[in-house]
């Protein structure tokens, strides 16, 4: 066994890509390899996917070292201590006893954690979190989600379920979201929640919604969040007006979790926030207009830097820092 | 020098009184002292009540021990390296060296912490929060404030700010709260508020209003919450109206909470708390209505336990644990 390098594989497993990719302790990324999920094939060929990408991962970076485990951060809500995906809206899972199953086949320590936590963490030890004791991470894509370090340590509450930020209310009898609940952050300022509500507004004012229309090719499910961005940076009024009021929202969020966490840093990510220029520095200013001077002092917004490679460092460097490895399976029981 | 015993002080200091106890380890307050805080001979003089009454409180539990230090639970924002109170609003304080005033006098370590964190502290320690690991403590009295404690440690944030869970945003223009914010908890479910809002309404609604100005004795300025919340028990339709909206917001405010943190357990306590009875259990049903399933697996939601003396008893506790302690002024650094 070659080991002149402390190693580990992490996997960010979505509803559409499979990001694996092999990670020193620096979170430098020797090795990669991204497929789209097979999401049809069902989770024994996601499982498949998973194995086969990892071993070219391996394969690919042999001469770095053998892996000290391989870290999962799946799109879902997870069991930490069995590692089982108990729900994966998007991956279409229920159930699904994903640890054991790459445990088995792989024969190394196996760590599962949701993607976003994962993406948190790898932010925190390789990106733009590095150094910060307390710090939130806000990731603002199709839906959103974060993930939570205070007092120098990552949170995973009760039931593993810490850090659900998209699903802070913000508005007590705002709109449906898809999470059963009302108000909820992400559906005012998610990316799916923006799409709908540019379709929405496109059918009940045309005139309004014309050049948006125009923009989705004259078909109005091809509304997407993007396209209604494109169209508020083109000047488009109604797509101003729509991203005004998730901004509002966002910024109600952050004061939110600003006075809860009292984080000394933000890092903001996903496709909305990356789709907007100036919106962290103006998130920033709103946000500290707004909020209590003793929660933001000193506290700074800045964008996430891993990109689309987060969630795998993460789910990496947590295996690396040991981080929610069940005892069953960490390395201190480990043999190979 | 006589120990027998490991006993700290705690004081729990308010706007309105200052409690003082000598507590155990066990939690067990051994004496105990409360006077009316002197707000108006300002900050010396309450100093002096303080370092009085923390004499009076060794005095009558001599036999017990030497105290390991005193906590301070001080309405305000807390600088806790420096045992500062930034401000005080309650109080009327700015910027007073309070934790510097107290230890000179009494010659043995100091903790300055905020109240709120303090009796969310006692009540984890020997309180309704005992034994968990995650665990929200909401205080819905005249403002409304929190403590959380996750994976077994207290918060205390970046800026010592961590907690302030009445001024989560739930209602993304709602009206303006004491913070300078707008929408926030407290401004929607707060004793002040709703004093406010009764008052308001009362104007508004002369007809629908007269019951509860009666019970205020005529006189617009005396409803109080308190008023409000007997005038709905008793039927009142108008204060039905506004505590139904309240509870709206605290329902909001609390799946904001269980999303952000996920705790185990959530107690609650304060005045409005104390004030409904089966307020809990509404909560409870209503917030598990309206959660996320995984965020609300074996999530409880209890009353707090120690009433009046849990600022002053969480305090002492901190100060035993060495919780929050500034390393300047920690018992290893102590000569007696």
């Amino acid at each position: 066994m070659d080991s002149h390098r402390e190693v580990a594989l992490g996997v960010d497993l979505g509803g559409t890509k499979l990001q694996v990719a092999l990670v020193d302790r620096e979170g430098l990324v020797l090795a990669s390899k991204r497929v789209a999920t097979d999401v049809q094939g069902g989770p024994w060929a996601v499982r498949s996917q998973i194995v086969e990408a990892a071993r070219e991962s391996m394969a690919q970076g042999q001469a770095e070292g053998f892996p000290l485990g391989i870290g999962l951060g799946v799109a879902g809500q997870i069991e930490s201590e069995t590692g089982r995906v108990l729900f994966g809206p998007n991956l279409g899972w229920k159930d699904v006893p994903l640890g054991a199953w790459i445990r088995e086949e792989l024969g190394f320590p196996v760590m599962v954690t949701n993607d976003v936590r994962a993406a948190a963490f790898g932010e925190w030890k390789f990106g733009a979190g590095r150094g910060v004791q307390d710090l939130v991470c806000l990731f603002v894509g199709t839906g959103i989600g974060g993930g939570i370090v205070a007092g120098g340590r990552l949170l995973h509450g009760a039931s593993n379920s810490a850090g659900e930020l998209g699903h802070l209310v913000v508005e007590v009898s705002g709109p449906a979201c898809d999470c059963g609940g009302r108000g909820c952050l992400e559906a005012l300022a998610g990316g799916r929640a923006l799409a709908r509500e540019a379709r929405r507004a496109v059918q009940a004012y045309p005139a309004a919604g014309a050049r948006l229309l125009g923009m989705a090719g004259g078909n109005l499910e091809g509304i997407t969040a993007k396209i209604l961005i494109q169209a508020a940076r083109g000047g488009d009024r109604l797509a101003r007006d729509i991203l005004a009021k998730a901004k509002e929202a966002l910024v109600a969020g952050l004061v939110s979790i600003v006075h809860g966490f009292n984080p000394g840093r933000v890092v903001l990510g996903g496709g909305i926030v990356e789709g907007m220029d100036e919106l962290v520095e103006e998130l920033e200013e709103r946000l500290k207009a707004r909020a209590m001077k003793a929660a933001t002092r000193g506290l700074e917004l800045v964008r996430a830097e891993l990109g689309g490679v987060a969630g795998a460092v993460g789910a990496a460097a947590m295996v690396l820092a040991e981080e929610g490895l069940p005892s069953a399976v960490s390395s201190k029981g480990l043999e190979v």
